[in-house]
């Protein structure tokens, strides 16, 4: 491990997940600003469009290494930089899908991931008729070729959006082929070796917060 | 207001939004568990499973207003219950999905929304192909419907499903039509009047976290 990678690791571990959850709203917050790349912007500015409190976002920012400058703030284009940078989204990481249903459709036809560092090389799946087709220029292949694709391009991160059946199944195969961290938009809980990264998208989590409020607000 | 609601709302509106994303994965862990209703559970067992401190557990779990027993800890069946009604998922809402891509479909086929008390009604996409088609038993119908049905039927929650570029549009006939709670799965913010809530589902947030990890962890 050289220096620099040393330094990153340090600082990135003590970064809280919510701070890395809101650091790509503050870039899309960034690169939608009709201010120009020399333009500076203050905390105070971001905070008010997101509603959060200044010291917040100071703080959030602070993370990736940059520093606002009395009164003038942040330059946009290098606070975009530092974002990008931090979140390491100049350095693609490959991934495999597995489930090519309606979910793994979309997730593979939004080109969106490639700015946020994440490149889908293909889908698994094993519905013959999906196997002619290419998405968005990827292919659909078999379930069983899944295992020596991971392993030859060194694939490490498994995004799951089979039904919630089959789920387990597929993380075990992911792990055993060398898959590193797992994304699971399967509705359940998938386990994994430790040492495996597991993120779980849950839908129903967030349908919980939505109704509640919608609840306590009528 | 009666005094039960009024209780609820007290009680509901200071639960911050990770208890109220946990929740439905306790829901989860307890529907699983090989355990009959009428056996007991501790807040130790649940927070072994799912990676959490068990202060952490008990918490959370007070504020649907169920409180453990010393030793025994709580009854499934109970505790179930608790969580449903303090969710309000005996009680569906409807929703209409704007946006029958990819996306969209997957959302429209996903059966596990109704077990959470959400019941989308149709989804609503002006490619006229898919109008003739019922997807899950849903029609989808086209956007000149949609403020008629909303306010005919006194629709309460907007999905949007629609390319970035379309959301705030579909946002803002929400907020005109009479819609109180908007489900946000496009790639971008959306702004809507005061007293209406807005939750946005982003991806690339979530993304952020996953890849920081793998980052750090290789």
């Amino acid at each position: 491990m050289n220096g620099n990678k040393g330094d990153m690791a340090a600082q990135g571990s003590a970064v809280p997940d919510p701070t890395l959850r809101r650091l790509p709203v503050y870039h899309h917050y960034l690169k939608n600003l009709s201010a120009a790349d020399g333009d500076s912007i203050s905390c105070t500015q971001i905070a008010e469009y997101l509603g959060l409190v200044p010291i917040q976002v100071r703080k959030d920012l602070a993370y990736t290494g940059i520093v606002g400058r009395p009164k003038t703030g942040y330059i946009v284009g290098e606070l975009k930089a530092a974002i990008e940078k931090f979140l390491g989204w100049e350095n693609q990481s490959d991934a495999l899908l597995f489930g090519a249903g309606h979910l793994g459709m979309a997730l593979l036809s939004y080109d969106g991931f490639r700015s946020y560092g994440l490149n889908i090389l293909a889908a698994v799946d094993d519905d013959q008729s999906k196997q002619q087709t290419t998405v968005n220029g990827k292919k659909i292949i078999p379930l069983h070729k899944a295992e020596g694709l991971i392993k030859r391009l060194h694939i490490k991160i498994g995004i799951i959006a089979v039904p919630a059946a089959q789920a387990q199944d597929v993380a075990d195969l992911m792990s055993q082929s060398g898959i590193r961290a797992i994304w699971n938009f399967a509705p359940v809980k998938v386990r994994a070796p430790q040492g495996i990264i597991v993120q779980h998208e849950n839908l129903a989590s967030s349908l919980a917060v939505l109704s509640k409020k919608l609840a306590l607000a009528s």
